[in-house]
């Protein structure tokens, strides 16, 4: 029996799994590497960021995944380099992996835009860590300010900056808002938290600029009512200890979060390939890489285009279709068929919430708004997550938030690599 | 209306939230400060450690859990110092506080007898960012022996060593045997996670020396049943990061975990008062620290007696009743009344777990071993367990790892400030 076709698959995102488990029972071995031991569900990490879920809850051990996967090998490693001539990926520790297939799905990070020195003030949101960092920096600023003496300090301890109106940065708003105005008032004694200030900047003339204008506008009147205050047309021109400098002036502010842009991990720079502004890899029409047929690159890390031209966006879905249709590749060389020549992106739908109660859905034709397209969102996400005990786990948090206006994630743990002034 | 009289507790444990709770309705305001915003429900911290469950399913914010009592203010700080002629408390960020009567509760620390450098490979469970970290190196254990090409460097990477027989000791290698030998197998393709060792070192004659005989023979038993290897009568003389020097030779290891010994927090010194070996102050039978009628120490800073004369032992149904007790005697004093002169501790039992079927119980009289004593042990916690839904989520937790064998709090998070060789 001649050896199996080896498929290495580096990064566990939505497009990763979704390529390993449409490759079950097909002729190969797969070896999936990821830097974390876990699957991370992206899309609700803003609610671990403002302590409506707790990290486990949307969170899944990779192996554990795949334990009845037997050929499937699953390494907690960072890759440190691609041999396309040897076929070969080189992890951190030095080991060396042989490939047949390569398919990389190594996503996303922040992007600074050249101001990589803001990181430490204003932290984005890409991974639990990122979550807890934010949840902790919220959650101190309260308690700091319940203790502060000076009015000054006081006031930009309570005032909270969100850089970036995209889906993350509304969610973000929203649900900081939330926990201010609603959830906090009872719980100190000094301070009234219901005169926090919760601002979003965009630097564009509209927030939620991927929606229709009628959704946007609506999201932005939604925001208001939950107390956020809006910035549009307003850059951010430094992030510092002390707040935020923008066109518009200066706001004294010790809790920013970053949510203004993200920038592909280096995998072009492994393969030597072509990149688009953002890092990502310029690949042909079957995602495969220019001169590298058995080297795929899918989701966040790859600029890949639908039929009438536009860029694919990069959230799950599309991540999703893209591993799938690498496995729908594979599959079809294997069996010595001929591959599907071209990717199509299928349009499911654009989502963002506004607070707890308040969502909107851009279907494209269909556009739906209010509480209708929360409660839509949010069996759509429960639907998503892997596994009974997480659907349990995320609706059961849901629904006693609903009942009791009560948080529970909301502790303080691990320290503050930047800003670590906690006591 | 003369202001009222004000009673400040240091530290948010069993023992401080116990008081809280018993002062409700009385003439006080009450400041309670505690370095953490959370109280923690410490028996079943090892359960964080051991990936059962997950932090927040064991640890409430202080502040919500008296949002309905406007007469308490909640204060996460550190104390610096007590002036005890001027009455008054001071805080890292020099807010002074007053007081009329001080309580401190603050707890104790794990005590490496002299040999604080071992904490760095070998470190205890008090916190959850302890237990974060011990799980964070229990499953990157796992997880860097499945990369390891060397066959000696793997079987330090799959030896796992708890230092001290006590409960948590105990408890702890119980899980970790659990783990290994019962979860993990089905999810590695190079290890077997099966011949992983789990070493549990004892410097007396037998484990659960507060236990009677049997029980503690019992539960040797049950560790062996598991797998555990266990090494009575041996001195640990080093913790390095290669593993341990035991007076049988040494052991390599790269997951050390202290179970060994505890200090009292540094209460004594604030006050100047006289403290035992462990560093616990020497209280009247009132818990009034001597020479100072209106400063109360409780809990495991306390060395208190019982009747017979013997040691009260530093668990959480002790601290309760310590501050239950001295609630008492804030209450009579304040209504003119002659206060209750002398503590009295009421044994309730002490329990200890086996991995996740078998428990052991010492009433005194009546003493439990095996599954039914699992089950009053299981029930008792959940009761013990803060409001409704923490009640449901452990239960659900446990009931879910009943029935699919499989343990979700599995995530590795967080960087390690010590052994960070994650990659």
């Amino acid at each position: 029996m001649a050896e199996r076709h080896q498929v290495v698959v580096v990064g566990a995102g939505f497009g990763g799994l979704q390529l390993v488990n449409d490759l079950k029972g097909a002729p190969v071995a797969i070896t999936l590497i990821d830097r974390k031991n876990h699957h991370l569900f992206q899309p609700l990490l803003y609610q671990v960021a403002t302590t409506v879920l707790a990290t486990s809850e949307i969170a899944w051990p990779i192996r554990h995944l795949y334990r009845n996967r037997p050929e499937v090998t699953t390494l907690m490693a960072s890759v440190t380099g691609v041999d396309t001539a040897a076929r070969t990926v080189t992890l951190m520790n030095g080991t060396v992996i042989g490939y047949d297939t390569l398919v990389l799905a190594t996503g996303a990070t922040h992007a600074y835009f050249g101001n990589d020195q803001w990181s430490g003030w204003a932290p984005g949101l890409k991974t639990l860590e990122d979550a807890t960092i934010i949840r902790r920096r919220l959650l101190l600023a309260f308690e700091q300010a319940e203790l502060a003496a000076d009015p000054a300090a006081r006031e930009a301890l309570e005032t909270f900056v969100i850089v970036g109106a995209g889906p993350t940065g509304v969610e973000l708003a929203g649900m900081i808002a939330e926990l201010a105005y609603r959830t906090l008032p009872t719980e100190f004694r000094h301070i009234d938290t219901r005169k926090a200030r919760v601002v979003l900047i965009e630097a564009g003339p509209r927030i939620l600029a991927g929606f229709s204008e009628e959704l946007s506008l609506y999201a932005a009147r939604a925001l208001a009512a939950l107390g956020v205050e809006v910035m549009t047309d307003t850059r951010v021109t430094d992030c510092q200890r002390e707040g935020v400098q923008t066109s518009d002036g200066a706001i004294a502010s010790r809790t920013i979060v970053w949510a203004a842009g993200v920038e592909a991990s280096p995998a072009a720079a492994w393969l030597g390939a072509a990149a688009d502004r953002a890092g990502r890899v310029k690949v042909e029409p079957d995602l495969s890489v220019p001169g590298l047929a058995d080297v795929f690159v899918i989701g966040d890390t790859a600029a890949v285009f639908s039929e009438d031209g536009g860029p694919v966006p990069g959230i799950a879905p599309a991540a999703k279709q893209q591993g799938a249709f690498v496995a729908r590749v594979i599959r079809a060389r294997l069996a010595g068929q001929a591959p599907p020549a071209r990717f199509r992106y299928r349009n499911r739908g654009s989502l963002a919430t506004i607070g707890r109660h308040v969502a909107i859905i851009d279907f494209g034709r269909i556009r739906l708004k209010g509480w209708l397209a929360w409660w839509i969102w949010g069996i759509a996400h429960i639907y998503f997550l892997i596994g009974t005990r997480s659907r349990f786990a995320v609706a059961w948090s849901w629904l006693w938030i609903f009942l009791t206006n009560q948080q529970s994630a909301r502790l303080i743990t691990q320290r503050d690599p930047v800003r670590d002034d906690s006591d």
